[in-house]
């Protein structure tokens, strides 16, 4: 038996990774953000490709304190040896409700231009939010930004720049104007859709997004295992409060 | 209570990070090897240390078919719906036997310098070697790169270009060539010794090391998750290989 | 604010857990399956009951080499020091297509009885089947046991002594005729399907139904850490094997 | 190659599990907590091994809201759709810090012997603390439980009864008595410290120790999740209050 794979090979002198020599094409030469492009299309990035996969990545890589921040914290309190546990606790809550809608938005902007692809846009929408009646759209809505996401605007600036700003994009800023026209009230495009249609322009598969979500919070998480390691541990605190103030219901 | 950060804050129309406006000052300014820069120090990199640390994390990012990337591509046979599990899963086993040698490299080296800060290099290198007369010295040896690691070599060159080379590096180089007089043959300061050298010459403490390594290889694992999408999916094959060769000792 | 909870309390003096008293009442009182049926009912078993739950129970903990324990294996070999991250990387596996069938099962017969409860059990049958022409219905079909899993035979023997063989496992057992009608030939009715059943029929929701899978598995990944500490840690031969069958395409 | 395993094999209508087979001589006539026990042994539990193991498993079960199960809860919150992640992030802690004290006072009592074995009791004690003198010695010490862990007492009396107070109860006991003469004021023996000591003497090796732990609280964190599909679901609340009360200091 043979197990193929395209990813990389090394013998006592060389390492290749996607095809490109790691120590002479790769390090010093590209940047970490790279690095998950060529991971995820097996070739270098363009210069505009490269600053707006980085872009997404450092928009995503930071949201304070959440329930994902938050577990990798309390598993660092019990695990400080092991800050691999912590990053992976952090990870773990990213799935339907949370880092999920930007996979979800990808997904349903993808397989709608497949199913719809020979209708003209505003039947797709139209066929599109017919689905939704009954479940939120993926991709919109924002506890604290309501007027407007500051990353999406900025996000789609770069995009239109760059020349990422096509068919998925489009068509997510459609069905913007119609759920707002629907609700008869401004919905805002959280960053999670930006990204999802973003992503799609870039040419990802919907089921590779969420990877990049991971990856940047990955990198989020090391400043909260920093600040658990310093004088401002949460976790402790967080904890006794929980004890402090626990109802028991008999 | 108030639960202190340093991390962030956002409010309807702005996002701070780490006292940065995440739109204006750092989504399409820097790279996301940056943002683990920032995370770790709450300051923006220098040229010089946005170059090092991006590549040490391109580095570290892809290690092609390890106990690691394995587990990533077995459990997303399982749960395809979770990447998020897949990719914690490839992080889990990233202990005290492998990346593990990167944070014990810098552990011990800054350790040292703390305790023998005083003696001259010589003496310095006989105290720490004679603690390991037992144990192996962690950032040594290589199953395949038995001459010389390709990556700690480009890493020093760029760590001495860079301004980076400095008394952690220095130290490891002595201890290197103290080894290898010791054992009476060539032994290979390996990547995470490299490494661990480096991020400590920049400044970083050794207990946040192992976090680079993780986000950098949560990068990395976007490849083996988009392979075990296609078909090169070697999980199936690997479970098959393993359950026709089962030799069952009752 | 108050944070609510039914599960416990403890003071100086007494621990209470669901009400109960944990050493008066449930420690030398209770077993471990007794306890996964109180966490999840706030009441203890009757004596049918807990055998009924253990029996499922101890029937799902071992599985053999399933990607799910080689994860296990392969983060030990990585991180023997962290046996947390090992378990947990075990049961990450535990997704749609693994022990995800169980939860199917359950929901897909919890919902039509919810859906078509007013119809026949012929046509119950039918309208069921007819939403799963084009997917695998849960809960059939087995790689080894083709003619009969003796798991389920042997859970439903004691489902009916029990008292547990009711409407849920009634529900499947016409599902499996007909389905077997309709292919032409005997598929196999496997443990997931069995289980999924029975647990309904002893009133669990199918969103927990999981979990009772999940805290089994843990108690079987005791013995796949136990043999890697020993010396049939195939972790290492796996590996070996892989990296000496690798062929990359480049 | 072969992949040797003693832990189980099967074939189209045998299962046998550590050479037992699975539904004749397993399902049916042990319980869950047996299961644990046979796969560190590779043997079925005498009757008090039965009833001593289940018991010391039933005590570790639960214990509230802590940072392990807040992980869980606050990891379904994002992920409802994997309850295995929320599972894996609650065990993601049992760390050096909480359960890790377990395996720690197992470890300790065990390597003591096998250092000082051929030293009187008083002595080996002696030595034993003279090795903690600047360090907390694992098992001593709770936070609520000041006076008596009624968890150790009953746990330590059931060992009596069925005979596994030996050797190794006697020394932590002995230690106990030291650790109070040297502290003047009383300490309490918790419950890590009791299971650590009755598990040694049950002959179960040090490292082992802690997979019962995470067993047992698999089993737990079943009513944590089930809490979280009903109305008392905390993490939410949780989450809120944190925003809420974020000081940030920029």
């Amino acid at each position: 038996m043979k197990f193929n794979t395209s990813i990389g090979f090394s013998d006592s002198e060389n390492i290749l990774i996607y095809g490109k020599d790691l120590c002479n094409d790769l390090i010093g030469n590209v940047n970490l953000g790279d690095m998950a492009f060529i991971a995820a299309t097996h070739r270098l990035p363009t210069e505009n490709e490269s600053r707006m996969l980085n872009a997404i990545m450092v928009a995503l890589c930071e949201h304070g304190f959440t329930p994902s921040s938050i577990s990798t914290r309390l598993t660092y309190l019990g695990a400080p040896e092991s800050t691999q546990a912590a990053v992976a606790a952090g990870l773990l809550g990213a799935g339907n409700v949370y880092l999920g809608s930007m996979e979800s938005t990808a997904r349903v902007l993808q397989e709608s231009v497949g199913f719809y692809g020979n209708l003209d846009n505003d039947e797709m929408v139209n066929k599109i939010l017919s689905n939704y009646k009954d479940k939120r759209f993926p991709g919109f809505g924002h506890p604290i930004h309501k007027q407007v996401d500051p990353r999406s605007k900025k996000l789609f600036e770069m995009a239109e720049n760059l020349g990422f700003k096509k068919g998925y994009s489009k068509l997510i800023t459609d069905i913007h104007k119609s759920l707002c026209e629907i609700k008869q009230k401004e919905i805002v495009l959280n960053a999670s859709g930006a990204v999802g249609a973003i992503l799609s322009d870039m040419g990802f598969k919907w089921n590779i997004v969420k990877c990049f979500a991971l990856a940047a919070r990955s990198v989020g998480l090391i400043g909260h295992i920093l600040e658990e390691q310093g004088k401002d541990r949460i976790s402790q605190d967080l904890w006794d409060y929980v004890q402090e103030n626990t109802k028991y219901n008999m």
